[in-house]
């Protein structure tokens, strides 16, 4: 008999050489029917895998990651398996699952793969997932393993099996298919409901252009169709809300070539409703007791020497600035933290004005291999709302209260409503890889962990993953699409004090370190504006979109009225456009619509006579002829309800 | 005879060998009374040196630049004469004029000079002043000018006439001394009616370190002893007003060594009051229809190969920056200019869109050798309140004026009354030198003039002091001491949209060229707060002031009252403090007016029974006992009658 532990605990015993799915029966049928694959002391193991000793087990379905995991990797062995069939000579390398989906890297004997074959692969892959041929893995010898891709002519196989250990190689079968693979399926092919083949793409043998290039298939699956129909739809509604495509038709931003990659331009409407969010943010900060500091991009080389930023990332950043003697050295500022203490040094502190809170939207430049670099998400600069927090280590658990209400404030008002946090805390078996006393480490996280029950936010506690200089909580939004985004950042940090040397005089009359906290509710200006994009799809909240309002006139008879209706809405602080082209009124309504203006004033002769606007919501909504006045209290009412003060 | 041109154009004639005297007295006894120095066909001369052709001439008085050098050039023989005589063996170097006063380098036989023997010297000097000696001009062979100074053995005066030719070396003589001199001499010693030795210092013979140390003395002088005294106040009120001195005092910026000399870091203060100052600017330019844009700080060297900055800086400027794999360079940006073109560049423009005015507070890099930095006045980073207009040639004439109107409106808002206006056009007989049409070019050249005139400026036209790229106006303040700072700047360009090929579609849909001007009002925020620093001695009006108020409580008793005031004072958006220290209300007052707070208000007993304040402005001025509304109301009119919005 083996002793099994399950994920809450309980431990069963089993006959020795019980499955995963043996166990799941012992549960309940349901989880049965559900269970796809399996972890077992830390290795993925299949359903059918017989356990041979105590351990641990966790059984996945479809709902999790893992078995999300073994599924996608599974239906990579259905499509090469297709591959093959088709394809006859084609020859297989890897193909592992990914985020979304899987792909597998094939060398074909001769043309291509694209588009229009897609259907062919689809249904082939299907057509062999009903056969419900179970994934079966075996062991075999280096030898062995060696002959059979040498007989096939594959030599990306051989090469994988070469650096292979005798004893550790297994293949997994499925139908008339075999795969070089180290496990990690679910139980049989016909779980696979719907395939599509995504797209294609060349790849480099191992990720290196002087070897082979290979086609990637990708591709993606699932236990039901509906899901697969649910997952294109949201493709096609993220394509529609990329940030890139969207930044560009409303014209937020831009990037030019001759100024170098990664480094986004804003142009006035974006430059506008980034400088809203600045404001928005610096009012509620002053309410926070937050004060504004400036300081440069450049620092000398010392000063990331000091922070211990240039011996971290030094070498892989952007290079140092020499001066044309030579004779100093300066760095694009990676972080405004180093700049921070400096302030915070310039002068001696009693415990008494502690704690001190700068902040700053400081543009910071960090480098980012081109490949990588992708519209406002992954940049070479940007501008982070950053801010800086000096106080005593009583003060913490206050102070980051204080922080989680101000990015709880700035995610509502942003219209995020489905957020997680996650506490990193110290992994207790290493004390030795993290600075500051333990009793200290202690009290932030107890700090952090309060701070979240008491916000009562829906958080998740990672031992290990805190950073070497402190414990943290990120936040983790879920936008309009269902995908999450890491955003905003709250750290504890024991190790800038120390490196600064820093101090405050206690009530002890002794001088003593101050503990500092980084935090940034939007993360950076340029990564949360794509995130609002990607939310919203452009439909930024009122009182933070570009343009508010478009005024309309039916026909050239009712311009200058329109000019009017403007001007009044100008008084009133309203954003508003006019559109007075010789063009029929429901092309500037379809036009209106495409630029996500939130209201349409259309004005025509009963307008005008009456002194009011008939107005059209953006989508459709009708909300008849009122009058200038009322509108305006309309859009005000509408702000306020969304944008509260701070702590209002 | 000889013919003598006079500065007005008039032509007279005089007698060969008359002297610039002869000259001064045939026109009025009160000119020859004045005149000290003179210039004939662009060489300095004496009054006394005989004029013996054709020629221009001009006479210099006190009130002249060049009769200021002649006279302080000639103190320093005075000067010389008299460390000759206080100290035997005194080897005599080099003395000239400088923009305030003279030094004379000597090298001494032993010991030094220090601040105590500053009396002596002066009363040396002025000793010799009075005797009246002429200053006579001799020309003396190489041969025995070399002897004469080898038998003093001063090896200086030997070097230095080593490098000069024979035939062209002369002497001055006065009273029992005589120097090696080029000339531009006043008549005589008894012009000096005051001499004051300013300070010591140390300097290399020839600014070689590998050469000796000399000592350099520095002083001034003056025709009337009472200049000399309202100069040294001057400087003492110009000591009070260092902008340095009193950012430190107001805790508005400060330096670090390790993030860099000039570098500035703007703390809390100064942080806001630089984004009250950007507010103010952003509000106006909103109205005169500016867009504000954000780039980067950054940008690839080839951008600025094609802006010409990088020929023409390059190398002397900081040097590019490289990225791990060595395939990109980067330089800081020195201007915002090619950014925007950039900008201007992402879309097509019609002539009905244009103008076009991007707006940013750009920070801008540019490498200044660290014995030049100076405070904020000189640093190698810096914030322009820049903007660029692209605009058709036929809108120049409207843009140019609409900028000279925000630009008053700039000065006037901030206290400035007196300025001029400096138009650079260019060298008609050079027409090659510049880039642009002849036509454009008079077309601008008479766009700036006729706006300068119709705005009612006090212009002077430089001619052939344009840039090359095009003609500009620059703003002079003159402050409260009297002293001329280049402030504001408006330039023509026709280069940079040659550079980048910016294009509209005209009116005749053919594409065309637009012309860009170049302008910022405050210049940079770090000089132009600087400036304003040194203008207001920290007394800043009133809207821009950092704390407007200070709460000053007469005793413990009464700090819940003063709190409450406090509280009252921050919803009518007054900036305020308070002061509960257990400090005398005298002690309290001392503070408040060394941290310029115009309002310090003090409560009482009386005050909190009959919820008043007692008003005190800096300076002493004392308003009484007023409601704590009535206060408020006070401040905001006061406010308004100084900050009026743009084009009210």
């Amino acid at each position: 008999m083996i002793e099994i532990t399950l994920p809450d605990g309980s431990i069963k015993e089993f006959e020795k050489g019980a499955t995963p799915m043996e166990v799941a029966k012992s549960i309940s049928e349901g989880l049965a029917r559900n269970v796809i694959s399996a972890k077992f002391n830390d290795t993925t193991v299949e359903c059918s895998t017989p356990l041979t000793k105590n351990g641990s087990l966790t059984l996945y379905t479809w709902n999790d990651k893992e078995g999300k995991k073994a599924f996608w990797h599974s239906t990579s062995h259905i499509v090469a398996q297709a591959l093959e069939e088709l394809y006859p000579g084609v020859k297989l390398t890897i193909g592992p699952a990914i985020e979304n989906g899987f792909y597998y890297d094939v060398d074909l004997p001769e043309g291509n793969i694209s588009e229009k074959d897609f259907p062919t692969i689809e249904q082939k892959a299907l057509e062999i997932a009903r056969g419900k041929h179970d994934f079966e893995m075996r062991d075999v010898s280096k030898s062995d393993a060696l002959k059979f891709y040498k007989e096939q002519g594959n030599e990306y196989k051989v090469e994988l099996i070469e650096n292979l250990e005798d004893g550790s190689i297994t293949f997994c079968d499925h139908d008339t298919f075999t795969d070089l693979c180290r496990g990690g399926h679910i139980p049989n092919t016909g779980i696979v409901k719907a395939i599509k083949i995504l797209s294609v793409a060349g790849a480099y043998w191992r990720g290196d252009e002087n070897k082979p290039q290979l086609t990637r298939v990708y591709g993606i699956s699932f236990p039901k169709q509906k899901d697969l129909t649910e997952y294109l739809e949201l493709l096609e509604e993220a394509k529609k809300r990329d940030h890139r495509k969207l930044g560009k038709e409303l014209e937020l931003f831009t990037f030019s070539q001759k100024v170098g990659q990664g480094l986004p331009l804003w142009l006035p409407k974006g430059a506008a409703l980034r400088e809203r969010l600045e404001q928005f943010l610096k009012k509620a900060q002053k309410k926070a007791g937050y004060e504004m500091v400036v300081t440069p991009h450049i620092g000398q080389k010392e000063l990331y020497v000091t922070s211990g930023h240039y011996a971290k990332y030094g070498e892989d950043s952007f290079q140092p600035i020499r001066t044309p003697k030579e004779d100093e050295e300066f760095l694009l500022k990676p972080m405004n933290c180093p700049h921070h203490c400096e302030i915070y040094n310039t002068r001696p502190f009693s415990y008494k004005e502690l704690p001190k809170r700068y902040a700053e939207f400081g543009t910071v430049y960090r480098y980012e291999q081109s490949g990588e670099l992708h519209g406002l998400t992954r940049v070479r600069g940007f501008t982070q709302d950053d801010a800086h927090i000096f106080c005593t280590p009583d003060q913490l658990d206050q102070e980051f209260k204080e922080v989680i209400d101000l990015s709880l404030y700035v995610l509502g008002s942003l219209g995020f409503e489905d957020f997680t946090a996650q506490v990193s805390v110290r992994d207790l078996e290493n004390p030795e890889k993290y600075i500051g006393s333990a009793e200290n480490w202690e009290k932030a996280e107890q700090a952090i962990i309060n701070a979240a029950k008491e916000k009562g936010l829906d958080y998740v506690i990672e031992s290990g993953e805190a950073a070497f200089y402190g414990p943290k909580l990120d936040f983790m939004v879920k936008d309009a699409l269902g995908r999450h985004w890491q955003l905003g950042t709250i750290q504890v940090d024991y190790n800038l004090p120390e490196r600064f040397e820093l101090t405050y005089k206690g009530s002890d009359n002794e001088m003593h370190r101050p503990v500092m906290i980084h935090r940034a509710p939007f993360g950076s200006m340029e990564r949360f504006i794509a995130l609002l994009l990607e939310h919203t799809g452009g439909n930024f909240p009122l009182w933070l979109i570009p343009d508010q309002a478009i005024v309309l006139p039916v026909s050239e008879k009712h311009e200058k009225y329109a000019e009017k209706v403007l001007k009044s809405l100008e008084i009133n602080e309203i954003r508003a456009l006019i559109d007075n082209r010789n063009e029929t009124v429901g092309k500037k309504i379809r036009e209106a619509e495409m630029k996500k203006i939130p209201f349409m004033l259309i004005v025509g002769e009963n307008d005008e006579s009456s002194t009011t606007v008939s107005v059209r919501r953006h989508g459709g909504e009708d909300l008849g002829a009122i009058s200038i006045e009322n509108f305006c209290d309309l859009v005000s009412t509408e702000i306020n309800s969304t944008l509260k003060s701070f702590k209002e």
